[in-house]
């Protein structure tokens, strides 16, 4: 991909967080990679939204080192870092701070799999890191926080899992692209949002069963999915 | 009803469905059938709403062979087959992801019947399925989404009770045509909702009683309605 | 006050409670009097509000009788004909099915006044009827909604109380005129609201003291007011 | 700073907070001061904001007595005068009745801090002021309400704590500018929103640890900020 065309990613995936109200004031942020050129797009620190445009965006190296651009990338930016270092197969960040995602990073509660909703995007419950270690938060801040999701994801599969709720904080969402990361970021915040109200309603609500889970995620995803235009062999009319 | 006036009211239908928040992404779908020429309309699979133009609507028979457009159905196709071959009296069906009503389907609890707003719509608690079973699950997914309904319904009438909740899933509405299917789907969710707050305030709300349920239901419904503007002799002035 | 100018407050008060989200489809109804020439303007029933036009409203006498329009009035012309009746104060009346105040007239609970924002317009927790009986029901049910309203009222004022919530129905609001029957609508369901958050918070909230009460309604209401423009003689600068 | 920006910055504060849904009706108020003038400009009593010009605004000096305009001030005036008297810091005011604040007031319960989005712009718990005696209302109301914000910041700093929450009423907030007591009340309510998802979620849910509130609290305010385009040498890149 071009880099004109990642630039104009980002920048989209930044004005719809705010669209779609997943972020007020200057909170949030999205990146997106093109891992040909090692080179990172990435929101700047603290801009207001509606003053945003593609040339404000950051371009970074993989070490975060400012390769064009004028202003200050944003300050989760060793975060993002971490997460495209680690995790081989992301093409888009989005960290938002989206009202139902973050109560349950607050909450440190996991999002069970109450329903087909959840299920058609994340194939099981969406982590929480639990809460950092004062002298993760000392030094380092931003950059820990990416080590306590790639910590949490030692027995997780971030293709399978685009989403981490950092304990306190709030959710960080990725996918093979930037597009599809922003659609992680929204879709997280509608599970976790219907989430709550379920568990309110019912605080023993079950969590439906693993062939349940199978079906929905694996229609969508992977080599049986026969959801959308694009339908295998098993495919139903 | 000629077939082009049908797909008109099955893409309106399904543009509404995303205008009213009823659902976000690809999710949902709204389908009619013409009884007479034995011919559904649905919304084709995982199309994003924005691009759906009146020519991607596919028309299928009654065992859903594909007899017009160029897309794959919906995946829900089957579900909304079984629905259409059980319950005579469907003119549309309307399947969402609605928030409130999804929550009451992932508690696996039916609505009660805890006011008018409810009883003018709904002759009774909107029921649940139960999960389904592993192996209705892994064969035939969707066409067993229908059965487990139809199933529900043994005792229920379809005429009366517009709408049914897939446990684990969410809602699926109907009636005799595309724009009430619709506006039981918007009413649902409105039902659904203000039960949400009634009962996480009053966790011991009372239900109405059978007179007053009779009273709403049947002012609205039947042949002694007398609501709107096609009064009956019973009408007060 | 013309009938013209009334005629116009009454379409405008019914376009308002769907424009500020107080009903869904046909529910709700505003209606308006004229006491010297003891006429009623209200809603006709059953119509789409997007259809609602000056010469749709229905004006009968205040025995329900039609004088003018071609449609048949709401279905709740004879609740509304019971409260101009009985409370000589009332110029408007305002049915809605907000979400809120109907969530607490479903659990059977009177809004306790929790805070300024409810002392400023209700002197005291709004009501709520209790549950009609059978014979109330079955025969001369909207009548006997108005009436179970005025029972209720028997010890409070309709001047400074100017809600009830009829229970598992909704709420009736009024006011000396169409307008401000209108925003006590407006107000009860973001008391309503409010409330609601604030009990499923904090099931033992506080209710305010008798002094806060009064210091908030009589400045706003009665003789000694000092809020606004028509500041009183103990108003401050 | 002239006094014509400042009336400008107060008529957008004042139209803000209605286009952000923090106040409904003529509730809530905003005003800025200039101290070298020792001006104040502050909304007129109960004007509807839609009506509200620049030339309806009203400027007192800092005993409260009306220097310019023709309207009467807002009634709480002199909570906002004694704020200013006691805070120097203070350069603007904001008074809402934002949903989910005014319930955490109701609630008498100060929000604790249960995560980052509370940490980047309130150093602490936001407190509450406790219920007011009959003599602190009966007398002096509005300058008692000021009282006890004042008394119940003597271990408080209105820097780092710029929001109180008055028992029963709701919030006010304030910042150096208008602008930021704006932004203040603004983020005000999303993390007392936030904070009452996540308590109806998780009633034990564990507010964040002292070193995360200083690290988000400090790396936006203060000598060691790093967080937005005025960075000092702490600064990662």
């Amino acid at each position: 991909m071009k880099l004109d065309e990642l630039r104009q990613q980002v920048l989209e995936a930044n004005l719809e967080i705010v669209r779609q109200g997943l972020v007020v004031d200057t909170f949030g942020n999205a990146s997106g990679i093109s891992r040909e050129q090692g080179l990172i797009v990435i929101k700047p620190s603290g801009v207001a939204y509606e003053n945003l445009k593609p040339r404000n965006l950051v371009v970074t190296d993989m070490e975060g080192q400012v390769v064009e651009g004028e202003l200050f990338p944003s300050s989760d930016l060793p975060t993002h870092l971490i997460l495209y270092q680690s995790f081989p197969s992301l093409g888009g960040v989005v960290h938002t701070h989206s009202r139902f995602a973050v109560a349950w990073a607050q909450a440190n509660q996991e999002i069970p799999v109450l329903g087909t909703t959840h299920a058609d995007y994340f194939y099981g419950p969406v982590p929480t890191t639990g809460l950092m270690e004062a002298d993760e938060i000392e030094t380092d801040y931003e950059q820990n926080t990416g080590n306590v999701i790639v910590r949490r994801f030692k027995e997780l599969d971030p293709v399978t899992m685009p989403a981490a709720l950092v304990t306190g904080h709030g959710p960080f969402c990725w996918g093979p692209s930037v597009p599809e990361a922003l659609r992680n970021a929204l879709l997280l915040e509608e599970v976790a949002r219907i989430a709550y109200y379920t568990l309110t309603l019912n605080s023993s609500a079950p969590t439906i069963t693993q062939p349940l889970l199978d079906k929905h995620f694996l229609r969508k995803h992977g080599p049986s999915a026969y959801y959308g235009q694009k339908q295998g062999p098993s495919a139903k009319p």
